[in-house]
């Protein structure tokens, strides 16, 4: 069998997410067709990790395998075969031979996300479908504070939408947590070893909060000491998310 | 009667123009409706223009007049109202009173769009809904060349879709015609005092074969001085053009 490591840019907002289930349409699934499409051979194709309904990706990393005999067409060609069975809100941005055990979710050893929050009074149209919307100002500082105190290794238990679900330890190292404003964009970027169950989107949530006045960065310390999850912590909405890099 | 001016920004993708017509739901429609369920009354809404299926507006200009007696919601709630009446894909940015006689098009002396394309090999998924694609690179200086030949006052019959439709004079004066380059998108911007039936996505479609080597600026200066259309002027697809600004 040949390994083929994909990287693929996609726009989630009319899809389940990255993962195959039985309602709606997986962005998984979508390009296992493509793929079979191209090599006319059955594929599994495994993701660095799911991406929940509605969240996109500049940069999820995929692998898959097809037998030697199979695997005909030059590597350096499968781009545009791939793109030409894709529809245009899924791209093929890139694909590599891997060697041999490379899996995109267990070789992971790093993955970064960002997330997007609009607060002008009206959405802007143009970024509805990439961003949460918060109609007033935010306090920035108040959340690169919070972000502080997040940062770091930590058991983030209280920031999964659902400990229980979590097979194995929670505890995560955030190596980054940044909080930037470009006008009435503000983007909050977390790099981690790994994310627990919805975590980026709970940790947006939270400081959406703090900047909204209604949270304090103390508040955050106590939750995240807690270990428990909180109803004060909101999960916040798919669309403001983006998978932007998988590292290896 | 009280003249109400509206400053509106839309993601026209799912809609078939500004402009009423039987088939597919206009802009000026869903706006129509939206002032109805606000004011209770009947309303006309006229635009600065039409603007074809597809193209967007970061700030199209339009007007409506409601009958004095009808208009008693204060001007600064107006907003927040039409847009809880809108759709998400259009926005009304600003409401404001206009003097008797103002007329969203027949007031306008000067309208600026952009026509953004996306140059690289795999279209950017996030981009593909506001920017036409050509998958190989510009020459943006060429581009810049044909630009300098097309502005000024000139008749610009070559550039419209349908010279025979325009009602008066063809000639405009094309105040500004630039092209700039954003690592892959190339923005083309034009500020004129009018514009005749599809000439912006003429001119893009004019440059964006300058800009892939298919013609020169020579070419260009020919066809404007034949005044005739020829059909190796294409229209740009409609996807990259957004109506920026309209002066009064």
């Amino acid at each position: 069998m040949l390994t083929y490591k994909l990287t693929l840019a996609y726009d989630g907002t009319d899809y389940a997410g990255w993962q195959l289930q039985p309602n709606g349409t997986a962005v998984q699934e979508i390009v296992e067709r493509a793929i079979e499409r191209v090599f006319r051979e059955k594929v599994r194709v495994h993701g660095s990790g799911r991406t929940d309904a509605g969240v996109h990706a500049l940069a999820q990393v995929a692998h898959f395998q097809v037998p030697k005999a199979k695997a005909k067409i030059p590597v350096a060609n499968l781009r545009r075969a791939f793109n030409g069975a894709l529809p245009p809100d899924v791209r093929v941005l890139k694909v590599e031979r891997a060697a041999d055990g490379f899996h995109a979710r267990f070789s992971a050893h790093e993955k970064t996300y960002r997330y997007q929050i609009f607060c002008g009074e009206v959405m802007d149209p143009f970024l509805r479908r990439w961003s949460a919307h918060w109609p007033r100002s935010l306090d920035v500082a108040a959340m690169r504070r919070a972000a502080r105190v997040l940062a770091g290794r930590h058991d983030f238990a209280a920031f999964s939408a659902n400990p229980q679900r979590e097979q194995e330890s929670t505890v995560r190292t955030l190596k980054r947590l940044s909080v930037a404003r470009h006008g009435k964009l503000v983007t909050i970027t977390a790099t981690a070893d790994g994310f627990l169950y919805k975590m980026v989107r709970s940790l947006a949530g939270a400081l959406l909060k703090v900047g909204a006045g209604k949270l304090t960065a103390a508040d955050i310390g106590r939750f995240l000491a807690s270990k428990q999850r909180t109803a004060l912590v909101e999960t916040a909405p798919p669309q403001g998310l983006f998978l932007v890099k998988v590292k290896y």
